[in-house]
């Protein structure tokens, strides 16, 4: 339910109406400029009387959002969100490149290839501290050490960084140390995980799981949206199909379909998609064309001999040539790089 | 690697043997009786030496599971596991039935709906107090209050009860109230989730995520074992496919695959499969006669009142019928019910 | 559209409905009983005068079928449809089992594998002449010498031989040959061969394309059906999926919604939908648990050796134990084999 | 199998070895330029004897071909192959674009259509005149009459045209009359139709079936190659998942994927691929990005009146600014349109 003040409405009617709808048992969200209305109402709306609504001073209007999302539905809200990350920009004209490698290996790697990155093009820095790995007797990342190779290489170099969050227990340590909380595929539906991320300081990004629809994806934004983090960048990664070829198969209609529902920024992770270095360049060629906001790609500078992932990271070389292509197609589909 | 002791070896022997890996950096888990050998060595192997190992008194034997899951693997163990749960034999010749609602909703219905299915046979009485929703707008669950109800109708009915955690911060909560702890299918890959599962004192019922590859599937029961509890009970309830007349589709396939791979006893759940309640009776049948060890199944006394899943529960008039047919089948298959 | 006219209707009066639908158009099929009505319209439903229909001497009732196919419905007709092949009745009490290896061989192996299959309890033996192979450099089938083989052995042992027609020019020699013919996966979409099946004398087993929803399953069936021939078996033979430990996925659910949906007999091919002879009895017993009518199965005396599909062959000491195993689940279910 | 002849070697030698091959029960295909070697030899390797063959004098070298398909692949020649439909050319640096409406309706329709399209920059027109149906009561196209009205749009506007061949029967017919014949998804694996299109005068389109894996789409095509007929394109149009928004899933990675394995054009459909009018634009842009030859596109004046497929057809206009758009992404990429 969205509601429209007048716009002479005064702070205090504004006030009420929240204060009445909390009674009743509804949430309130106060609704970012752009948007349809006002204030939206989530949560249980059995108890809300729709008429004793109406007749409060200062109501304009009351709508229905159709769609089961609501803060994340462009239906809410028509203009694109901008989500800040640090002085980066996502979502805006300006596309933006996450880059690193799949886990944070050493001090000297990530400031080197950190500063090699950034030089190169690279506007926020990736690296796992917390890995999620499918076997218990993988590699399962640096943990807090990371974060903190992470965090020193941030300020040495002056770029944001990124890092995963795999659990509610070490959410405050990644929110501590890093710009970008990523929240990964196996999570998209770990609920209490969306839970925490929702009452974050800092913005969400959020990857969608393997087999998860355009429905589901945006409902795991709404988890995180409606607990008051309104920012939350979408990435697609591939999904689960009977493709043998690739590890898994971009969908690339996903970046239409989801401009289309939803006011947030869409990036895409050609890296996980495929699994293959070979197809980073077309594919991120191919989702930036599509109407992506940015890619995200893992870049190591010895691929074979990378901890995880690294049959799918490209090397320095290989991501300045991507960052060239990258350039002509952002230009030709009125972006820049 | 698995270590076999000599027949004669003494306590003090494997206990120096134990040490000894502990000291490389391995973990070390002492096998049940029908394994292949003595104690399961897991975790990082880079820092074993192997033939230190070997010439240890007592050893008498060092082999390699081929397979990337390790405790959980019928290479390792080739008699099939009996999980009990209270007085119930999972995994044993007789069938186990479990059957309840999906969301624990009253106490009358909890006890009278408990007592019912007892009476039908049914063995451990399931009831979700944590609900994992896709949408944060939907009905959550009653929390502890579900767990209370569940655990006053297991003291007055005399069976035990399944219910699921669905995260770190309510699974102390859940352990102590239930007999059987449920992981979901979109948690089968949160690991936190799995690893404290790992130390929980009860057994865990692990359900198929619904695009995980079967091996995908036995990693994820890998690591609970890996965390010391090896009572854990796999269960197919779908995967996603192309096909629009289910919700998900039953992986029939599954059940001889995981009997062939793992030592650990295999439920299905039809109700999730399927999605429907016409399709309970034929999908439990089919399950039984490819080898499951049981059935997992929504009963709810007003199926169209349920306040979730209802389109997919079945009554308790439903569920005799289901007992009936399930019992000739078992019969068949050299079971009973 | 379904008409049924009164029981007192004269031969006349149903000639007379006949051919005014023909004249506005329509294709007017006689029903068999135990369906809804007495005519089934088919074809371009534009043209057609209702209420002119409706008031013709004789015609009692007109009713919509809803579902996109109408002759294979089973709202157009409720009782089961028993297809005679010679004097093995398919769909009825008695199961029907199919066997035989991939493709023709010899002369030796096809009559001493028929003689052995019938004495086994095989019902038809099935062989391969032309076969659809994906590689244009994969052996073909032996063509028309293997269907000569097959018949010869029909006459021999006295048992009913189904092989496949891969296309309408080799489809009247198949016809010639054989008393089922079969119409693979691959070609469950050509329409063309449906409509030559469709005025085919001989019953038609398809097989479920590897993709196909249950809904355009039986719509191929309607092609076949609407040409005039309504012995049409329908036969599961696995579907593409994810799932990377058999070749396709068993879809187990697809049997209770083909019963459901449709009069038609269902038969299972375990060994297409696996492509693993470890799998051929769990699924085998599971398609009969869920009310399958029978199953096709691929046996071979030396499966390592088989010119096609070897992987998925059993041998005949292999299908001896498949009978007794489905034997007993058979009389679970209150039918025989 | 891949001869490389010494250049030295004369007409009579290359003849001579041509000549034992096919005594040895091969296949010669005489390569191109840009290939390997001088010849391929395909069909059934097993009588052939390789020393014999390298003892023939102007014999330079024999290789293998690993891939299951041959004549298509980049291994057996890494150049491009570039096919000619009248003037247009296929695969080189400028674009193809095709586009029409699903089904050819009206004569009045197909000239003033055609002519719109060639003005805004179509190279080719296409338009069904067979059409492959899932229900046999839809319309099923104009048969005869859609290739002739077809045939006479052409002349009068003077751009080559494409229609589908849905089975050997009306392939000559279809081949008469038209530039480039279409073989649809449905038939992909309908081997008597591809081997008819392997003696046929005229280029073929090939689609990718819905569940074909990239392997399986090469040997499709390699089955209309082997017989002779080199001029194959291919075209992605989308696959079947699990994905609800769009009636398939556009598989960009295809792209890369068959440009490496194969030398043949590549073409992207996204109206089938997404049955969405409002996916074409951002899916087209993404298939020229990721390295495609051109696309196929269907255009009608008034979509929501077209006798087939309306709802993923877009206006004149519409194409227009399809053309528009593609022009820049062309550039960017080093091409043209």
């Amino acid at each position: 339910m969205v509601i429209t003040m007048d716009d002479s409405a005064t702070k205090k009617e504004i006030m009420r109406v929240t204060e009445l709808i909390k009674k009743m048992g509804g949430d309130v969200h106060n609704l970012p400029k752009g948007s349809t209305g006002t204030m939206e109402v989530t949560g249980d709306h059995a108890g809300l009387d729709r008429e004793q609504i109406a007749k409060m001073p200062g109501v304009k209007n009351i709508d229905n959002v159709k769609k089961p999302y609501k803060l994340g539905s462009r239906e809410m809200k028509a203009r694109n969100t901008v989500v800040k990350v640090g002085k980066v920009a996502i979502g805006g004209k300006k596309l933006t490149i996450i880059a690193g490698s799949c886990a944070v290996e050493t001090v000297e790697g990530t400031n080197e290839g950190g500063r090699l990155l950034k030089m190169l093009g690279a506007d926020l820095v990736r690296g796992g501290a917390f890995k999620p790995r499918t076997s218990p007797y993988s590699f399962q990342g640096l943990g807090k050490r990371g974060l903190e190779i992470l965090a020193d290489a941030r300020e040495l170099i002056g770029i944001p960084v990124v890092s995963e969050a795999v659990d509610t227990e070490s959410f405050d340590l990644v929110e501590e140390y890093v710009d970008l909380i990523q929240i990964g595929a196996r999570n998209m539906q770990n609920y209490s995980l969306l839970k925490r991320a929702g009452r974050a300081k800092k913005p969400i990004l959020l990857k969608r799981g393997i087999s998860a629809t355009i429905n589901e994806f945006l409902l795991a934004a709404e988890y995180i949206m409606s607990g008051g983090n309104y920012n939350v960048i979408l990435c697609e990664r591939g999904i689960r199909t009977f493709n043998d070829y690739t590890r898994f198969t971009l969908d690339i209609s996903s970046i239409p379909e989801l401009k289309q529902q939803s006011h947030l920024p869409v990036l895409v992770d050609p890296s996980h998609a495929s699994g293959r270095r070979d197809m980073i360049i077309p594919l991120s060629k191919a989702a930036i064309a599509a109407g992506a906001d940015g890619i995200m790609v893992e870049v190591h500078p010895f691929p074979d001999k990378a901890l995880s992932d690294g049959y799918q990271s490209i090397t320095f070389e290989h991501f300045a040539q991507l960052m060239k292509e990258l350039s002509t197609i952002a230009k030709a589909v009125g972006r820049s790089i």
